[in-house]
């Protein structure tokens, strides 16, 4: 897949004619992507998107076709036309590697570029980042609540437009759930593909159980049959029993059921004892209709027995606290040879200045005891001593026995990926994994989750408070 | 944009090789897709995203490469890879135009084609038609809300994943939102591009009254000021009033100033309050921050004094009751020449079955009085009796001075689009328009909407209750 340089909100480009006509196009900026609550109100994120925002940048160029229709709009110079005609991202891209567990505040991919090649592409990243990293983290407090149960992610019919369910489905993947009912993305990023068949198969069929035959017939050894079309427990299960004895008596094992509508955990249960009375102990139970890492736990907690859990528009569309988007913003943080910080009204709220590091805090048996922030050219070592950035006056020490881990990388330079070849999704997967059980185990939790902490350094928080101070005075 | 054949469930093709294998592939059938609840416990939905899904029918067609992958998943025979490759979509599609006012369990598009072929787009049609459908819908409450406001989108940083902005920008325009800051939607679509300026405009600069100065002077007549990146009553609002004085004194007018964050009804009235005082009561005030219908109405009814509403995340990705997410649903009414319906364990919920019109009761004065579903051959008129879908027992006469409309049309026929050129934009945003204003008020409300009447004729009452009849012997 490739996107368009237009791409972007119109301002972006408007505000680069600005640029070029005051001659600061070519001033050396940074800026960071952070967001400033963690998704969902949960304990972490899990960083995703970044390979794709890569590419975007890699291929960034205006068609005569995208300048004609500019030009056409009547609000840029000739001479700007022109400068976008040469237009190339030529930047330095600084990043942790897709699935890294991730919190906010944060800076997750930072770009260092001529102010107005860094200014162009940040629509195209945040939309990028935010929902990648947004659909990775659901994705992973799915499968958290699902716990040795397995995820289908199917919700490519009711996500938010071709590239939701796709790009959705690629980041599903990274946050745990590995396997998709989206052909598409099954031959983009090579994601296992599954799936059973549709209510309007029973239909297509004078009753249910000459469709159940015929689809056992077809696929004798990957059959999942869908019992609610009529009744599950009167019709359906009875009807794939009879079936199961069928497949058996010529060698076959009906793989599982289907159930869709109803009392999921009631259905299961009862399912599970229907199969397990009739010889049929492997047949696996799926269950799907609008399940999410709720609904997932609290049927498990009421005794479900689940062994597939078909996970759609809730994954897809991200549904929960703050309404389908990751907050992610992109804030400049310096400026020629200036760090900038973006203060409000609300201190805390002040953005962290300047070009950072992005340590963490590992203790001696692999578990993370904090992230620590600090300028680029800054030492700093366990037993350091970190500061709360909502509150100056409130400080930590690193324990001596920790190490620290550098989170992130330069993943491109002059706007070439540095990587010679693209990482695998498994990877990515695989790291996601791993680092979830190396957190706090209250950070998992759905409710109230416990707050990791993330703290700047003492030449962070003395930069931040000198910059904040400089501002206050400028604007009394 | 051109979707991949392969954008669809795994197991619409392994159902589809089902069919080739049971000798149904070309079994004529009819689909309907419908939503059983309207979007955001409202009043009505606004019908979006036909052009796009024609195009994709038209257009589908699976490469020797989408062949190879298919092959290499291992679970198809070759008979059915050959059937692939000279797939092509011949059927016959029904739909209302798009910006038409439709409502829950009405049949928006019919899809009559042989088995396979209408098996296959069940999932690349709702996700394209469940989508926009959602966001025109939306776009239509938002703009209610804002009564003579102006409303802008601008929700693609937020959106989920690029098309989720570009087809977002689309089904906005159909609801109403007549502009947007999506430079590709602007080049795809021909929508209106408008846009501001960013904080970073303002931070790439000494300071604020600097910045202002130096976008006035390369935007002279298209001015509008971000003023809330350091305070926006005591810096923001008095250097854009400076900025205002020294644009008028060079024969330019200051058109406006965006205020993104803060308690925007308060600081809108304070700032109109301060540029009349100065001389600009012609300088508009742009609000945005997380606005959504809600959040605009209760500014509104505050004294908020806001002339054009930015509007984003929640858009672009219909927060709100439902997640995000349209149901629609794509469910089988007839096969060969037998109808069919889905019973559930709610009787009320039983689908509608058999090819069917949708026909609105209009009255004399151009209001909408009701909608009635009736099956495709039969006659009905003004007077009729019809009757409540969820209750066979209850009736209501139509008007006799009411007449009644078609509200769908033949799109589509052998596989080929009945239009000679594609219907404008335009022509959809002005029909939602219109029709919201005919409909019953108490169906605009967003707390508790007026339900708008939506029965069936004797003949669907009569066809309906025999097949609940007949599937309920069936398994019993």
């Amino acid at each position: 897949m490739s996107y368009s340089p237009l791409l972007t909100d119109l301002y972006q480009l408007t505000m680069l004619a600005g640029y070029l006509e005051e001659g600061m196009a070519d001033k050396p900026a940074v800026f960071d992507i952070f967001f400033r609550h963690n998704p969902f109100q949960g304990g972490y994120a899990v960083f995703a998107g970044l390979d794709t925002a890569l590419g975007y940048l890699e291929n960034l160029q205006f068609t005569e076709d995208d300048l004609e229709y500019l030009q056409g709009l009547e609000i840029f110079r000739p001479r700007f036309i022109d400068f976008l005609r040469s237009f190339r991202f030529r930047g330095k891209v600084t990043a942790p590697p897709e699935g890294t567990v991730v919190f906010a505040n944060e800076p997750l991919v930072t770009i260092e570029a001529p102010l107005a090649q860094a200014q162009l592409v940040e629509t195209a990243l945040l939309n990028i980042i935010n929902f990648q990293t947004l659909v990775a983290t659901k994705g992973a407090r799915i499968v958290h609540a699902a716990v040795d149960g397995t995820v289908l992610e199917f919700g490519l019919r009711r996500a938010q437009g071709p590239d939701g369910g796709v790009s959705e489905a690629r980041a599903a993947y990274i946050g745990g759930v590995r396997s998709t009912s989206n052909v598409l993305a099954g031959k983009l990023f090579g994601i296992p593909v599954k799936g059973t068949h549709a209510h309007s198969w029973i239909m297509a069929f004078p009753d249910e159980l000459t469709a159940f035959r015929a689809y056992a017939e077809v696929f004798p050894d990957t059959c999942i049959l869908l019992v609610d079309t009529y009744d599950t427990l009167k019709s359906g299960i009875p009807n794939a029993i009879t079936v199961a004895q069928e497949l058996r008596s010529q060698g076959h094992e009906l793989v599982g059921v289907r159930i869709d509508s109803g009392d999921l955990a009631y259905l299961s249960r009862e399912g599970r004892r229907m199969f397990d009375e009739a010889g049929f102990p492997g047949v696996k139970i799926v269950a799907s209709n609008e399940l999410d890492e709720y609904v997932i736990e609290s049927m498990r907690s009421e005794g479900g027995r689940v062994d597939i859990y078909g996970v759609g528009t809730r994954l897809a569309t991200c549904a929960g606290e703050g309404g389908g988007a990751l907050g992610g913003v992109y804030k400049l943080v310096r400026i020629g040879d200036r760090p900038k910080l973006k203060v409000t009204s609300d201190v805390a709220k002040a953005t962290l200045p300047d070009r950072k590091r992005l340590l963490r805090a590992v203790a001696p048996d692999g578990s993370f005891i904090q992230d620590v922030l600090c300028l680029a050219d800054e030492d700093i070592a366990p037993g350091a001593t970190v500061y709360d950035p909502s509150n100056p006056l409130q400080f930590v020490a690193i324990p001596q026995q920790a190490r620290f881990v550098e989170i992130r990388g330069v993943v491109m330079e002059d706007g070439v990926r540095t990587a010679k070849s693209p990482p695998s999704l498994d990877e990515m997967a695989d790291r996601s994994r791993d680092q979830l059980t190396r957190l706090p185990q209250g950070c998992m939790r759905f409710i109230n989750p416990h707050k990791y902490k993330v703290s700047i350094s003492a030449g962070l928080n003395e930069l931040r408070l000198q910059l904040m101070d400089e501002v206050q005075r400028g604007y009394k």
